[in-house]
């Protein structure tokens, strides 16, 4: 895949968050890692879906330097910098499925959980087919974090995050960043589109879940470790060869 | 009806759960019985419904053996081959209407209440004109029957919850899987959406009925009785003869 | 106008219920009584919106009995007889508007509403725009009442609402028969269903206001009779000449 | 820009009230300033949107007196004429940049803050991107104000409640008229209608954030600041140049 087609990969997938309804105004982007990894595409910063072409997208290398295109690109390029340095040592050292795919999203329930500073519960399979595990939430980013590099430091607590816990970003695709909102990622743009559309669903039925029931329980666990690995464990039987 | 026509009604019935928003994604599924009794076309495993085909159905046994189709059939089989097998001993010894179809669904409202693990009261007429009481709610699985074929077990739960309390499946057609989400039926495909159409319509209602009061009196039951009889008993009157 | 007139308006009338989105399934129905006063045209029950066409409406007179038409008409038929009967007799000694359009739906808030049994409180300016108080509720039929004629029974109890507190039903032109749903009223079909999203709408309102603040206060009353009357008093100033 | 461009503006951004999903029936209208500052173009009161054209637009000086167009303007004018008095001082006054667009909506959950008589608190950056703090609410309206002149005295509460905490309307450019509903602006109308869409996302975030945490706490002053000066601060780096 040339840069030219990613372009166009990315600039669809853009597209896809308002198909899904994610999206309220220019709330929203998504970016794809390069064939190569040491590069990626993602969409220009505050430019309207209507008129969005691939030629509008920005090309950005993981020092976080436009490397093509004349727009500005997202200003939360430097925590898909971050993430995607996080990456690439992950899959690295575990020798794990590359993750090439972000997704940022201002998504109305998904940011309702990071704002109330409340992780989303496993509550049941519709979360265990896309996150084997509650989606994480980061801690709130300090004052001199904030003045030292807002963007850069969202990345750091996401991957702060996850190192504390050893969570595994293949399997929890997704975190809420408090007070701001989700990030989710997967193989590449259109994988990360369907993590972040899963995400918003079941942070809609964790809301009416509570709601129904305060003291609902979580998933037990081997339904949880069920419905995960049927969907993407080594003997995955769901969807077609 | 030969096959063929089948799998074109089953194809449409699977869109019709897009066209009445039940399904995010991929998540849902129809199967519909052959006039004989002896098969079912149900909707293959993981496909997009943008590009679905009636070529695509899938033709599925008692036994769960696929017996026509190239691609895997739902995930979701052999808890249909555990339903249809239940509806047709329920048919034979209470002389009741075969109930040739089933939906799965993970629509929002429903599936909250199946992770609340909350029957659905029936709050009111709208529910009392699909369901002839509560929309009951299946026991968690253990362990062991998860180990043991998770699928079919689920089938098996829910039968269990309609004979624990000698539940009539065609004046309650639809059922909440706990942790989960809901299994909806009716005497073909279409009266199955239909079913899962009213059954998310009455999630939603109870949900806003106990966020408004708490402590909400169930339906009276000579109400309940009436609004269900007229529609569905011997002597209805709703709709055109 | 004449009959054939009228049924393509109480088509279109019926129609627009759907394009509100009042309607689910086949939930929902609007008539109107005709200049003479003396009948009124009804959707035919359950027939499927997407087919329906003016020549299925059926023409109703004011002892319940069809006067044209093959179809059944609406199970509610015996309910808008009593209503218009009442609003016939109410125009009449109160030298009022008469209100000839009628809708019943299944609305989801407003279901909820009639579910809670609690009254709809006017909490803003969007209801006083609408309904000059609260939107009422009946009390529960009566084991009794529903044997001698559910539907007539179901016209009988929100009359007895609205004369037991002297109501005025051009003032507050819905009701939310208890553990049901809505009725909503008009000058005519067209009047009827905006009363009926407006309905739709402040339920949803004070749903969301009573989740924000359970201690909300009624509207000040002033505000309440000054925003009424711009819009419907004699003085009133809202919309053209 | 003449008057006949600024009547088609001012028509488009009231049907993309509509296309936005802020209205209800005919519950909504924006207004925008004259080039010159001395007049300004309004929605006509209670004119279906399906039909209207820039032709049906009104243009009213600032005596609120129609200087142009055979319709009725809106009835919120003197509410309008009141705020642009206001911001034509306040822009004078702390050369400030001038707001010449206006929005009023009955967005329905915006509308359930103002009914639940509550400031909605800064929870996230969403809100932290369009107002700098909570978006304010008004005392109610006295019966004496309302008698002397309900829509002047409107105005004169939001005004009354930014001048009272020294609000900065460049930087809060949505206010909450107690029991009523949602008032937005911005440079031109485009701009007023984007913090109309910003203002009912926030307040569905808001009421959603409280729902999973009663006790969510207000998003961290720095990051506030950070975030509304990426976008709105004079070293403002969100979007294109």
């Amino acid at each position: 895949m040339n840069i030219q087609e990613l372009k166009e990969i990315v600039c669809q997938e853009n597209l896809n968050l308002v198909k899904y309804g994610l999206v309220t105004l220019t709330w929203g982007n998504v970016g794809q890692l390069t064939e190569a990894g040491d590069a990626f595409v993602i969409k220009p910063s505050g430019v309207p879906y209507e008129t969005m072409t691939p030629a509008d997208m920005v090309v950005v290398d993981l020092n976080g330097k436009v490397v093509e295109g004349s727009n500005r690109p997202s200003s939360d390029t430097p925590t898909y910098v971050e993430l995607y340095r996080f990456f690439l040592q992950y899959s690295q050292e575990n020798n794990a499925k590359l993750l090439r795919g972000i997704v940022h999203t201002h998504s109305s329930c998904a940011v309702a959980w990071a704002q109330a500073r409340r992780e989303i519960p496993c509550f049941g399979t519709t979360h265990a087919d896309h996150f084997y595990g509650s989606v994480p939430l980061t801690r709130p980013l300090t004052e001199e974090e904030i003045n030292a590099g807002y963007e850069v430091n969202t990345g750091r607590v996401i991957i702060e995050r996850f190192k504390q816990d050893k969570l595994n970003p293949v399997e929890i695709p997704a975190v809420l960043a408090a007070g701001h909102g989700p990030f989710a990622w997967g193989k590449d743009g259109h994988d990360a589109v369907k993590n972040a559309v899963a995400l918003e669903a079941v942070a809609v039925m964790a809301r009416d879940t509570l709601a129904i029931n305060p003291n609902a329980p979580d998933l037990e666990p081997w339904v949880l470790q069920k419905h995960y690995n049927r969907k993407h464990g080594p003997n995955a039987y769901y969807g077609q060869r």
